[in-house]
């Protein structure tokens, strides 16, 4: 993005009274930030939520330049990207938020792929079975193609992370600081990694400082970047539990784990739950969401042409022999191994191979349909 | 029940042909046994269900005299009571479902205070959490005045049993099979305690051998004697799953427990709440569900005439100091000790002791609402 265009996004969102929501609109109206401080204000009453006081607001108006061409600077010296709304890099499914930042900073590099995104997310002070469960679920989520999202902290976040790097998979970070501010400090290494396998991002300014009140904007980010929010642990009044809010909010999936009843992390999973929150018993609960969500490929994906085809999977011949004993009628997995006569674990295999190909997909009972 | 009426329910549920469900709608039609059995063939067909292959039967019929004797003299040796469906010691609730035992063989006593009953079950092999929490419910539902039934198995149910006991509760065990055949084994000497607290009781005839078969009949007792099933620990396939179908199909309350994920023993409680089970965290979850359903005083309990009567609880003076500050909005617990200046524990235990009588109920979220 060039330097001019890059000022015309710090120049609009800094308009006093002119927050997230407004800059999107007139984004939409406009067509960029350039065209929007050019337009005479005038034209801005067009826009919902616009009214004369801000447009005598926006005649008054005249950018920071010191702070501006200081915060340009900063960003090339550091040599982080600004990314703007209608970059095609910028995450498309929080492109379609209600509030989404006007444009983000962003370290490493954001993909096509990383739409395909779960946010992991839950308590600072988490336990062993936590950590365990996290990892877990990072793991196989990245071996699955998703991109790991967290927010970076201690305890749940970290280990999101750092099991999807471990894994070779891919990870945001979505910092509640700017993004030359790393919180905590002991995390300096692991925001290197995360770096080298995906990115690290926030729309806060440089050198904003972790604050707490900071934090429940920064989730709006976690679960607007992603597909569905998986909440491992947390405590009763969570930051965790906002950002479940906020998903649901935003018509993104709710995932919780549950645990042992009468610990202190698992209060809030469980009251996650029991407001609607699907129960994650393992990441089978988590696909079985966001796969069909998934059919179509995504934006920017290496499937070319989309529109209306129709969908071609390659199957191997043992894939072949078993999607062809499923229909749209759900098949329990032991009759699947009954009728193909094969031993019940290469079932199993075959089933997953297909699910990861999109051509089946597992309900729950351990039964079976084809995605038609 | 004299020798006669007892007699006539042995002779009426022998009838080839004539199960349980057909056997309440004979008795709804001739209201007893003997009136049943002495009605001509023919009568029998306004009940729907009886055709003309059953009325022949019925016309060929002759009780197994032999037996019949046998098992009434077998259980008044053993002082053992049989109660029929007619007899007002009969249990209210079980009277309600679509196939109750026509009459069930009784060690112990059944009171009117233990329709006021929550099932406990789960998994024989159960695992350190399981008893814990299992342990913890029991006592917690006994000091609210509830009877705990289960199942007299190792593991969950007879934990439960145990707990309700030693916490002077009230309990009820339902066996697969003979009254005088108590399995397991080890458990004779909980069974005694089980009857000096409550009763043992089964539709099996004497000298039935346990026999896993017949566990899923034994199991509608479990659930049709109680508002509620609690499934604390269950494996993938199990009883307690079977116990919660039945529940659900005698349209009362279904909890279950979580626990870690990828332990054998959670995945049937996880399963359960997916399909939409009520999770329970505590105690509070079920007291939630069922004190509401208890508004109305219990059949054969001890307030009397309760036709159209407005209730009038008789309330301490701290109660209702509390009560009056409530109202049908949720107020939360924190508010309530601030306006009334109390210590939060002291507002805590009037507002349980407003719950007991039914004056106050709490909502998730420890907030809570007068009862009107």
């Amino acid at each position: 993005m060039g330097r001019d265009a890059r000022y015309a996004w710090l120049a609009l969102k800094a308009i006093p009274g002119i927050g997230d929501v407004l800059c999107k609109r007139a984004i939409d109206r406009f067509g960029s930030p350039v065209a929007a401080l050019n337009a005479d204000p005038s034209e801005w009453t067009a826009i919902e939520g616009i009214g004369a006081r801000l447009v005598q607001t926006l005649r008054a108006y005249r950018p920071d330049d010191e702070w501006i061409l200081r915060e340009l600077d900063r960003v090339d010296e550091l040599e982080y990207d600004l990314i703007g709304l209608t970059d095609p890099r910028y995450p498309g499914l929080l492109r379609m938020i209600a509030d989404p930042p006007p444009y983000i900073y962003v370290r490493g590099d954001l993909r096509p792929e990383d739409n395909r995104a779960v946010a992991i997310v839950g308590a600072r002070r988490a336990s062993g079975y936590g950590r365990a469960v996290t990892e877990q679920l990072s793991r196989e989520l990245v071996a699955r193609g998703f991109t790991v999202v967290s927010g970076m902290a201690r305890g749940i976040d970290g280990w999101a992370h750092r099991a999807a790097i471990e894994a070779s998979g891919r990870t945001i970070g979505v910092l509640g600081s700017g993004l030359d501010v790393q919180y905590p400090p002991e995390h300096d290494a692991l925001c290197e990694s995360v770096c080298g396998q995906g990115a690290v991002l926030s729309d806060y300014p440089l050198g904003t400082h972790p604050d707490p009140v900071n934090f429940p904007k920064r989730n709006r980010i976690i679960s607007g970047i992603s597909l569905g929010v998986v909440v491992v642990e947390a405590a009763e009044q969570s930051g965790s539990l906002i950002t479940a809010r906020l998903a649901l909010d935003q018509g993104r999936e709710v995932f919780a784990v549950p645990g042992p009843i009468g610990t202190r992390t698992s209060v809030g999973t469980h009251a996650l739950i029991k407001q609607g929150a699907k129960l994650v018993d393992g990441v089978q609960d988590i696909l079985e969401e966001l796969l069909p969500q998934l059919d179509a490929p995504m934006e920017g994906g290496r499937e070319g042409d989309r529109a209306g085809e129709t969908r071609e999977i390659a199957l191997l011949p043992e894939e072949r022999t078993v999607y062809e004993c499923l229909s749209a009628e759900p098949r329990h997995i032991d009759e699947l191994t009954a009728r193909l006569r094969l031993p019940p674990a290469k079932t199993a295999g075959v089933l997953l191979q297909l699910e990861l190909k999109g051509a089946v997909r597992q309900l729950s009972g351990n039964l079976f349909i084809r995605v038609e």
